[in-house]
C-alpha cells in the first residue's frame, strides 16, 4: 500500500526532495516557442493529429502539467489549458527550460541524442542551461543510418560503422538501441555472420539507406555495440505507435541477456511499461541487467505510484535506475523527476508507516534508485568527485 | 493510491453518485425466475457445472450481490445466499428487474443482442422495462449465422449477408464482433478477396452454418462491419473458457486497428481484463481506438478500484467508456454500475485528496468516462436534447 | 485498496493470526551452517554470483528477512545483514530452523522432494522438526531420472517409469512437475503415442539420461502423473534463469486442463507471478484448476499485499491456496507464511473497512485460502480428526 504524501515520515520526504538525480536516459529540450498543437503533440506518444473532439490535456501527463508545472510559471495549480499555453508563450522556451529543468534538481543528464537532434538541445547545450554534467549516449542505428548517408558500400558498410561508433563514442556515457521500433525484441540474438551483414547493407544501401530496419543489420549493430563495451540502453515497451508493443516484452531479450554476460556490458531496460515486472524479473536473475520506468511515470500523472511500487517487487535495489525520457518541452523532464519523487515518497513511505521497512533503508534504497546506481554502472563518480573511471 | 470512501470529497461523491450512466454494452435482464443452480451459472463466466465442494457466492461477484443487491430487497447487506436466494425467488425476476436496473441510475442502454437472445429481453424490452432509451447493438456473427440458417448458396453469401446487415442495424447504435472467440485477434487484418471468401462460406454452409468461426468468415464480417460504420465493438480479454485468453490481448488489434484508421470508424474495446494497460495505450496511440472495463468490474467486486485505476493510466480520457456487460440476472447490471461508481469516487477520490488533481477536473473525468464519451461516439445526444445525428 | 495493520478489525487479524496453514508447496530446509555466500545465493531466484557491487540482502526479501526473522533470534528488527548473518552462526541451523518454523504456525506441510533433495530435509525430517504432520508431494522428473540412473532401456522405460511412480507414491499427497523449466508450457497438450516415448526414451538414456527436458517425455510424465490420480502441481511463472517467463504462462496451459478436466485430477498452479491474473481466470473457467501465489509473496516482501490482492479478482475462493515454496533457509518458509497473513490482513481488512465484505466473510475466506482448501483438494482431513480419505 502507498499513502498519502502527508503521513510520509518528515526525514524519508527530506531525503527523497533533496536527493540530485541522475537522469540516466532524457534527450534534450526544445528550445522553440510551441504552438499548442505542437505542444500537445509532444505529450502523448502518439504520432497523430489530436482530433478535433479533444485535447491531449484530458490525460494524466496533461493534468499532472497544470498540476505541477503551472504553479512554477506563476500560475494557479490545475489551470486551464489555455491559461497555462498563454504563459507559456509569453515567458518563451528558454525560460520555461531553465525553470522547470531547474526544479527538477537533477544533478546529471544522460542525454540520447538519436532522435530528431535538429529540434532539441544537445549534451553540451543541456550542460549549459542548467549548470550541470550531461554527457552523451548514442544511438547504434543513428551512428549506422549516418555512415549510410554519407555515402558507403556494402562490403565496407561493417568496419565504416565500427569505425564511425568508435569515434562518435569518444566521450560517451552510453548506447542505445531502438531494436524493439525497428524489427521487434523478437530477433535472432546471435550476432550475424558478417556475409549476412554485408548482404544485408547491400539490400538496405540499395534502397538508399534511410531508416535502418532490417533485422540483421540490428543484430549488427547490438553485437558492435557491446562490443565497444558502453553500457547499452534498450528501449523496451511502451512508445509512439511505431512500437508493436508485444514485441517489445524484455523478456524475448532473454536470449540475448545470456549471450551478453559474458561481455560484462550492462543491458539497461528502459521505460518498460507495461512490462515492469518482467523486467524486474530479469534484473534479479541475470547480473547484467538493469531497468527503469521512466516515460511511463509522467504518462501515467496521478498514477506513477503504482508503476514505481512495480519496479520495487523481484529487483535487487542495485539494479534499479532513474530516467525521465523526457524530449521537447521541459515540463516532461521536470514531471519525470517530480512525479518520481512523490511516488518514491508515496511507496517507500507506505513500506516505513507500516512496519516492513526502516526510514533508514528507504532513504538508502531512494539514493541508490535516484542516482547512486547510475553513478556506479555509468562510472559518473561521486558529485565534487573525479568519476570513477577519471573520465570527464 | 485509492482511498476510503469516507474521505471522497462531498462534491465529488455527489457527482458521480448522480451521474445518469451510458452502458455502452449491456445484453438484456432474464425475465424468468433462475433456480439456485441457474443462478449460480450466470454469476460466472464458467459454463461448467457447480462442484459440489464449492458455491459462486464465494467470489468477489458473489459477496457483491450479497453486499449491494441484498438491501435493496430489503435483507441485510452480507447475508447468506439462501436469504437472498429466498427472496428473490418470492419477489420475481420482474420486481428483482425494476429495482435493480432502477438503482443502476442507467440513462442509455445500448443493447447487444446476439448472445441467446430468447432468454433475456431485447432493446424494447429494456427501455420499458426501465424507462430510459436503449438502442441496438447488432453482433455480426448472430446476423451471418442467421443468413446461413435462413437457407444461403455460397455464391449468394456475401451479398445475402451485406443486404442482412444493412437491413438489421438501421435503427442501430453499434456493430459487435466476437472474433475473439472465434478464431482469436491474431487473425489477418487484411479484408479477405472475395474468392476466398466465398469458399470459406461454401465450407461453412455445406457444413451445415451453425458457429461461424472460419477466420476468413470473421474478417470478412469484420471489414463489411468497418463498412457498415457504426462503432465497431470487438470483445476482448476475459470471457467464458470458449476464450483462448492468450489470444484475445488487444494488442493482437494492432494491424486492424492501423488498417481501418482511415475509415474513421471507432474500434470500441470490451472488457479488456487483464489487459487494460494494453488497450490504454492503443487508445493514446490511436485516434480510433475506445475502451472500458465492463465485466471485469462486477467480476472483481471488491477490487473494481485496480481495475478502474489501471484504466486510467495512459489513456486519454476522451478514449475511456463505461459499461456493465450485464447478462441475465438485474444484479450484474447493477453492479457494474454500482461498483463502478465506488470504485471512480475511490480512485478519483484519491488523485483528488492527494493534491494530483482538482475536484472539478475529477467530476469532469467521471462525466467523460460515464457517459459523455459514449453519447459523442455513438451520437446519442444530450439527455433531454435531441441526438446528435437526430436519431432516436 | 488495502490498510495499514493497525486500521485491520481485531476479531480479523485474531483470525488470520490464529490460521493453521496449510503449506501446499514447500521444499525441506536447509540442515547446514551457510555462510554468507551461500546464504546470499538462497535468497534469490538467480544462479549466478553475487555482483561484488551488492548484495541481495538489498532486495524485498532481504529488507523482510532483517525485519521479521531478526527480532525472532533475538536482534533489532531491521538490523544490518551481518549482524544478522553472525547472530545465525552462532545460533546454527538446527535451532533457526526450530525458531523459524515454529513461528510460521503450519498445521500441515506438503514437502516436495525432488530439488536438491541432498540438501535439506524430507517430509520425516520437517515433520520431527516442527511436530506437525509433513506429506510428500512427488516430482515426475526426479522419478524418471532415477529411473534411468538405475539402468533402463527404452523400450522398457514407460514401464519402468510407471512401476516407479507408483511405489513411489505410496503415501504421497500430490505429484509435482516442472515442464515449465524443461520444455515451456506450450508443449502439445496431447498424451504422446507410446511408440515417440519409445523412440524418445531412447535417445535420452542413449545421451545417458540426466535432465529430461524432452518435451515428448514430459507430456508423457504429465500424462503418467494425471492417470496416477494425485493432484498434479505444475511450477507456473517466476523462478530461477534455467525459466524463459514467456513460455510459464499458465495460459499456455489451456489445452492440457482441459484434455485433463475429465480425469478429475486437480491442476494445482504453483507461484504464477506475475501471472497471477491469469491464473485466477483459469480457477474462474475450469472446475480442476487451483493455484496460489507463493514463492512471490516472499520475494516481494512489502509489495506482497499487491500479489495477494491480484490473486483475489476472478478465482473463486475455494481455489486459491497458500505455498511458501520454502527451500533451505527456513527464513523463506517463516516469511512466506508471515507475509501472507500480513498481506491477506491488509487486504481483506481493506474489504471489511470499506464496507464491501463483512469481517465473518473475511475470516472465512482466509480460513479457506490458507488451509481449508488445501484440506479438501488433498484429503488431509481437519486437525484432530482423520484424514478425509483414511490416510496418514
Amino acid at each position: 500500500m502507498s499513502i498519502g504524501l502527508d503521513l510520509v515520515p518528515g526525514e524519508l520526504a527530506l531525503a527523497i526532495e533533496g536527493l540530485p538525480l541522475v537522469d540516466h536516459h532524457a534527450h534534450g529540450v526544445s528550445t522553440q516557442t510551441l504552438p499548442r498543437a505542437a505542444f500537445e503533440a509532444l505529450i502523448t506518444e502518439s504520432d497523430r493529429p489530436v482530433p478535433e473532439w479533444m485535447t491531449q490535456f484530458d490525460s494524466q501527463v496533461g493534468f499532472a502539467i497544470l498540476r505541477h508545472c503551472a504553479p512554477l510559471l506563476g500560475l494557479q495549480p490545475s489551470c486551464t489549458p489555455e491559461e497555462y499555453l498563454a504563459r507559456r508563450a509569453r515567458l518563451g522556451a528558454a525560460e520555461i527550460s531553465r525553470t522547470l529543468l531547474g526544479a527538477a534538481r537533477i544533478g546529471h543528464f544522460l542525454v540520447e541524442t538519436g532522435y530528431r537532434a535538429g529540434e532539441v538541445l544537445g549534451p553540451s547545450g543541456m550542460a549549459e542551461l542548467t549548470g550541470v554534467p550531461a554527457d552523451e549516449v548514442v544511438r547504434l542505428e543513428a551512428v549506422a543510418e549516418q555512415v549510410a548517408a554519407d555515402g558507403c558500400g556494402a562490403a565496407a558498410f561493417a568496419r565504416r560503422f565500427e569505425e564511425a561508433l568508435w569515434e562518435r563514442t569518444r566521450t560517451a556515457r552510453g548506447l542505445k538501441t531502438v531494436a524493439a521500433y525497428r524489427c521487434g525484441l523478437d530477433f535472432d540474438p546471435t550476432p550475424p555472420p558478417s556475409e549476412e551483414v554485408t548482404q544485408a547493407a547491400g539490400r538496405w544501401l540499395a534502397a538508399g539507406g534511410g531508416r535502418l530496419d532490417d533485422p540483421v543489420l540490428v543484430r549488427h549493430l547490438v553485437w558492435c555495440g557491446l562490443e565497444r563495451g558502453l553500457p547499452l540502453q534498450f528501449h523496451i515497451g511502451y512508445g509512439d505507435p511505431d512500437v508493436d508493443l508485444r514485441r517489445c516484452d524484455p523478456l524475448l531479450l532473454r536470449g540475448l541477456i545470456e549471450l551478453a554476460e559474458p561481455t560484462g556490458v550492462p543491458i539497461m531496460l528502459l521505460h518498460c511499461y507495461p512490462y515492469q515486472r518482467n523486467a524486474g524479473f530479469l534484473t534479479q536473475a541475470y547480473p547484467n541487467v538493469f531497468f527503469d520506468v521512466g516515460l511511463g511515470v509522467h504518462f501515467s500523472g496521478a498514477r506513477a505510484d503504482a508503476l514505481v511500487a512495480e519496479s520495487l517487487e523481484l529487483a535487487p535495489f542495485a539494479k534499479v535506475l532513474f530516467s525521465s525520457d523526457g524530449f521537447g518541452p521541459a515540463e516532461l523532464h521536470y514531471l519525470g523527476a517530480e512525479l518520481w519523487r512523490r511516488a518514491m515518497q508515496r511507496v517507500l513511505g507506505g513500506f516505513v508507516t507500516e512496519g516492513e521497512w526502516s526510514a533508514a533503508q528507504a532513504a538508502r534504497v531512494a539514493a541508490m534508485v535516484g542516482g547512486g546506481n547510475a553513478r556506479r554502472v555509468y562510472g559518473l563518480g561521486v558529485p565534487g568527485q573525479p568519476d570513477c573511471d577519471g573520465g570527464a
